[in-house]
């Protein structure tokens, strides 16, 4: 049988084997509600205490600076929503830019249906937010700025520390909420020293379970919670915690920062060679900037005159996973708003596929996909009817 | 080493082996995103597929009355929130009983801040509502009535078919909330011969994982979204599903509802036996109907003169795991709203424990407790202080 070659990272990725073995021993010995008082709650709050040890180690803060949800996108919501109502008094405005990740864009939208005014910024055909732009966005009631750390479609890495200055510079109260969702696991963040006041993070995107996510809430920065029950995790996200999850993301974040170099040294020796092969392919265009500027996981090509559906299915058979567009953000793949503002010509909107590493890729793998791509773009283009 | 007897079974329970294993096979091989076009997408979609068949199949009704959610606390939330804000055109009332799950009346009370008006009705003293008095409180601007199938401390079960007659011929209008997290696995529930218009479920209180929840939507029933994003599950429920725990809590429900007949009588002739036994130590005194009358795994005994706190700890060190309180509810024991609203005598209220069964255990774990309990509860008695 033809060997998997998953390049769809960004839309999840595969569970360590360390994590599923952890959580599997925590399904079946630790699997006590960590509320309660007897033994089996203490097993499992010994695991929650070490996962937040670990993260917090990770982010340079302390566990209590942590809140789990059930994901990425409750985490952007919990960050948005849980801000904006403890700050209502202060303003109803709020900036973000147009490449966001629909957990933060449809968030603005709901509460814009609240009443709340919403600028949206502009990015440079790069993909990346002007920090300058950000500083004459905020007013005296701006109460939260929030903006992406990676774009999850052409890996652009916004500039967060000159963002983050910008924001205080102009207005110390507003919050700074950073979606880290691609960037997590790949890239090192300290919050407290880009002056990051909510970063929301997934652990499906970091080899372990979906159902899982991380909102880091600095010291001294109040917002209200959004589910309503038992009061878990000091009310802030009431209901059972999640502890084979939060342990399992813990451990995966662990495994990656831990050799994080060596990883990014990798990825980025594989994204290079990728790019340069692909790159000779004639009319094949790789997004965003080159090298280092770019994330490391993250390749979005254009592929002009094939359809992304169709490439995307002539690799499948080759057992080449990618993706046309965001996988994570909806069902129905659409127009990307992502590409349209980086000024994307319009015959390439709909002709470009995202091929996204992972630690669990090798050179190999790269090699493969880029000499598919060489063997089907033309023949493609053969038999395209456009 | 002595062998754990786990009767905390309403604050969590151990995933089942099979469970376990088929999340392990999905983390570790069919771990793409459901949303993804390629083959790992499309194998993810179908466990997301036969798991709604599954639980479809138990609910009579069909996969698209189902959301996923991440725990039955947020289930409760969605049904409530949800219904609240999709309806306050035709009124701002809400109607619930004074022994509910925090997640109940945590939801509620924020509703009220935001200007709902919310009638919390009393029960008697086994902790069941009289429907009549549904009847009486429901009025035309009554948008939704909350019950709960069966209690979490004293395994009361209300009368959830005649409650939902009593409110549909007040008000057709009015949407019949039931909370069965404690009911789901361990009672035939038919929403549809019940009158039930949303009802919740969480995964990790019938062997499967933590992190997962369930809420079937009567077909037709118009609720709003809490969180926002990618529109995943039809815009009801953003955030990428977890493909694991969804296959995983179907499965447990699968191997529960395939014997629950034969597991009831189970069930119940441990309760029976048990029960009977502890109610000859003197001044013990089993909470809730006898029988058939309560939930077959739920026990709750008021031993005067002991404090609860102490008796778990006694039992703890014998490897008895169970409840003082509701473990689920909150990290800090407090005096329980449900004892009160049954009249539990004032010196009982910080006497009473909660023993709760499941198919996992078995009828020598049962005479293990019962002689526990005959043994310290005479000897804790005898150097209580009080």
């Amino acid at each position: 049988m033809e060997r998997e070659i998953y390049l769809d990272n960004s839309a999840t990725t595969r569970v360590f084997p360390e994590v599923a073995e952890l959580m599997n021993r925590i399904y079946l010995e630790e699997y006590g509600n960590p509320s309660s008082m007897h033994h089996k709650g203490v097993e499992a709050e010994r695991e929650l205490r070490l996962a937040g040890e670990t993260l917090a180690g990770i982010l340079k803060c302390t566990p209590k600076n942590l809140i789990y949800t059930s994901c990425g996108t409750e985490s952007d919501n919990l960050a948005i929503i849980g801000a904006a109502r403890a700050a209502s008094r202060r303003g109803k405005h709020l900036v973000t830019t147009v490449i966001e990740h629909p957990a933060v864009l449809e968030t603005m939208k709901y509460l814009e249906g609240e009443g709340w005014e919403i600028t949206r910024l502009p990015v440079d055909g790069n993909g990346l937010l002007d920090p300058e732009d950000v500083r004459r966005a905020v007013r005296p009631d701006t109460v939260l700025v929030s903006v992406m750390h990676t774009n999850n479609e052409i890996g652009a890495r916004e500039p967060i520390a000159e963002i983050g200055a910008a924001i205080k510079e102009k207005n110390p109260e507003t919050l700074f909420h950073v979606d880290a969702v691609q960037a997590f696991g790949k890239a090192r963040i300290i919050p407290s020293e880009c002056r990051i006041d909510l970063l929301a993070a997934s652990g499906h995107k970091i080899h372990a379970a979906k159902g899982t996510g991380l909102l880091y809430v600095a010291p001294g920065v109040r917002i209200r919670n959004i589910i309503y029950g038992g009061g878990q995790q000091g009310g802030m996200r009431s209901g059972t915690e999640n502890v084979a999850g939060i342990a399992g993301m813990a451990l995966a974040a662990g495994i990656l920062y831990g050799k994080l170099d060596e990883d990014l040294d990798k990825l980025y020796t594989m994204r290079e060679s990728f790019t340069a092969r692909v790159s000779r392919i004639p009319d094949v265009h790789v997004n965003g900037l080159p090298g280092r500027g770019s994330a490391p996981q993250v390749i979005s090509l254009s592929v002009r005159g094939v359809r992304a559906e169709v490439l995307l299915h002539a690799l499948e058979d080759r057992k080449i996973y990618v993706s046309a567009g965001s996988a994570c953000a909806s069902n129905h793949p659409h127009v990307s708003e992502t590409l349209r503002a980086i000024g994307c010509p319009a015959e390439d909107l709909d002709s470009t596929i995202r091929v996204s590493t992972s630690v669990m890729n090798t050179q190999e793998d790269m090699d493969c996909a880029a000499q598919a791509l060489e063997e089907i773009v033309p023949m493609l283009r053969r038999y395209s009817r456009q």
